[in-house]
């Protein structure tokens, strides 16, 4: 028995994506640069799946840029389109992926950051993020739609329309929302936004960065594709994969949603019964198919490993670096103790998931909670 | 009909690369850096293929960085690897693919570059580059080990001899040799070397850079993966698929090379009797595979053009920036003229083209020449 519950880290692969991907690894595809008809043909194919990306997020195609991940995509946005001789700060927030993080540190010598709090549930302050807006005139705001680790989804809209000044960047890291939420740049009043294929079906190794500015310096440069923005010969079975996968997720999205909530909310209800378990960001607004929570006196890599031996498949903190071993920065950015912090696991279901999958789990669980000794348990009251 | 000669831009899966990638296409794949055991064969099997790169040049697994192409390994190398506050210089060549040029003009505020002439033959002048060596210690040292454009094969080994500083680090960008050439990282003395794989049939969207020395600066940062050396989730598939067609490249090197000389010098002795023709970089080693040449009064689009129609894929100047139409740089670099230069195609056999194939586009460049009026047709002779 194997049961995925690690969507969040990665999506399966839609069968209908494989199946528009077929055909451009099965035969010769030319290079989608040159000019023969091989190339054209290939070209021709990338431009559909910019559209299908573009409409995905409500742009224009011309705004896609065809990354390798999400982790490229906000690396891109970080390096390439800030300014090192604009005296004016950077703002975004401690619990941002390391892809943001990251880049944000490296550029630190040239810039001034700032990074927003925020609160218990999960949710970046808005009153504090107001003060924070009044004294600074940003040239880049960022900040994640839904947190890959807590699933909760971040006021961007209110947060994007209190930045008065016209020339400010506003970002926002839509990674892990695509594919469970609808996803509009203007709506969000966001001007540029990432994303990641294999988090919503689509292939891994593909991802895009939608933007509406100039860009100041490439990552990769040294090539005419995606219009001198980023640099290497595009993957074209891949591109075509996403750009399937984002019609495929508009497609889809209510009903998925629907399904999600009612495993979510399954799960959730249950894990109420289990004495002492704690949701991270239960009160804040969330994904539809993301739990983080833990289980008392199970240190959250010991319950995914007891979890692994039985054929589930979750995260101890965020997958993305989960080679460390240390609190996740979201949960102490919200004020949770490491004690706590260190025990967190995260369900996060995907499509394939059934209302048999919770249920098998939380026997599951239920009975490692059953395995301590009782004065233990009774403590977790 | 169409007869694909165009393998230097991009050449065709390999079926048992395709065959190879498969399971991890149909069937959920974990993320390789999540911990439960979905992730750990995800890991294990990256990690094969990382050996079997390795291999293919003769270093160590933990060398190797999996990149999204050769560009992107160009990009890592010269901006994450070269240090602004070291004084001492940066020398590469003229005749570069523009994923190193270009990154060594980003740098040139910071840096003193020094670019290798070639002479006429395509090859870096060796004279000129030892007393370049005399006069400067540099920290970096990255010229390619054969030319996209012509073939030509570059003096690598005997110009990393040269190289007196222990702490220089020396690199090639093997990406065109890589599957044409058998490629050995220590015979030629290099500290580090690019490649990517569709060029030598594994799928688009996946390169490496191999590398000794300690990163300063990633190119994309904020994840573990690849030990720090570039975050983002890693394209399980792609990356098998690479790893397979390493493995093929070393078995096939020697059968594969004398099929493409075999083509190539058939090629080259019918040109030999189209008047006017010229081969470029004819009188030096070249790759097996490549023919460079230019038939008097048809620019080189409009011949491919008229190639494309006729079922023929071929390229002209660069693939990798056809969508700019001025005299290829390396081409320029060598001393030939405009006039001349701007008539080059390029044809690059691979194992799928046939002797036929050879026949049946020298029939057409001739009835191409024999539509030219005849007073043309003599004054190029």
């Amino acid at each position: 028995m194997s049961i995925y519950l690690d969507h969040n880290a990665t999506s399966s692969l839609h069968p209908e994506v494989l199946e528009a991907m077929l055909p451009f690894l099965n035969n010769p595809v030319g290079n989608a640069s040159s000019l023969h008809s091989a190339g054209r043909m290939a070209r021709s194919v990338i431009e559909t799946a910019r559209a299908q990306v573009a409409a995905l997020v409500n742009s224009s195609p011309d705004s896609v840029i065809f990354t390798s991940s999400g982790s490229e995509a906000n690396n891109l946005l970080i390096k390439g389109y800030t300014d090192p001789s604009n005296p004016q700060p950077l703002i975004s927030s401690l619990i941002e992926h390391p892809s943001v993080l990251e880049p944000l540190i490296q550029q630190q010598s040239a810039y001034s950051v700032i990074h927003l709090a925020p609160n218990s549930h999960g949710e970046i302050d808005l009153k504090a993020a107001r003060l924070v807006l009044k004294n600074n005139q940003p040239q880049l705001i960022s900040t994640l739609l839904a947190n890959n680790e807590t699933g909760v989804i971040q006021p961007v809209q209110a947060l994007m329309a209190m930045v008065d000044s016209p020339t400010c960047l506003k970002h926002t890291d839509a990674t892990q929302a695509i594919g469970k939420l609808k996803v509009d740049m203007r709506k969000l009043g966001v001007d540029a936004i990432s994303m990641s294929a294999h988090k919503f079906r689509g292939p891994q190794g593909v991802g895009a960065l939608v933007v509406k500015r100039k860009l100041k310096q490439a990552l990769i440069s040294g090539g005419v594709q995606e219009k001198y923005r980023r640099a290497g010969t595009e993957n074209v079975a891949m591109i075509v994969g996403m750009g399937k996968a984002a019609q495929i997720a508009m497609l889809e999205i209510e009903h998925k949603q629907h399904h999600l909530i009612l495993l979510r909310d399954l799960l959730e209800s249950k894990l109420a019964s289990i004495p002492g378990a704690v949701i991270f960001g239960a009160r804040a607004k969330r994904l539809p198919n993301t739990t983080y929570f833990s289980i008392p006196y199970y240190h959250g890599e010991t319950l995914l490993m007891e979890l692994d031996r039985a054929g589930f498949a979750l995260a101890s903190g965020s997958a993305c670096h989960s080679e460390v071993t240390k609190a996740s920065h979201v949960l102490t950015a919200m004020g949770i103790e490491d004690s706590l912090a260190l025990n967190a696991v995260r369900v996060s279901f995907g499509s394939t998931n059934t209302l048999q999958d919770v249920e098998s789990l939380v026997a599951k669980l239920r009975e490692l909670v059953n395995k301590l000794p009782a004065v233990i348990r009774q403590a977790a009251v």
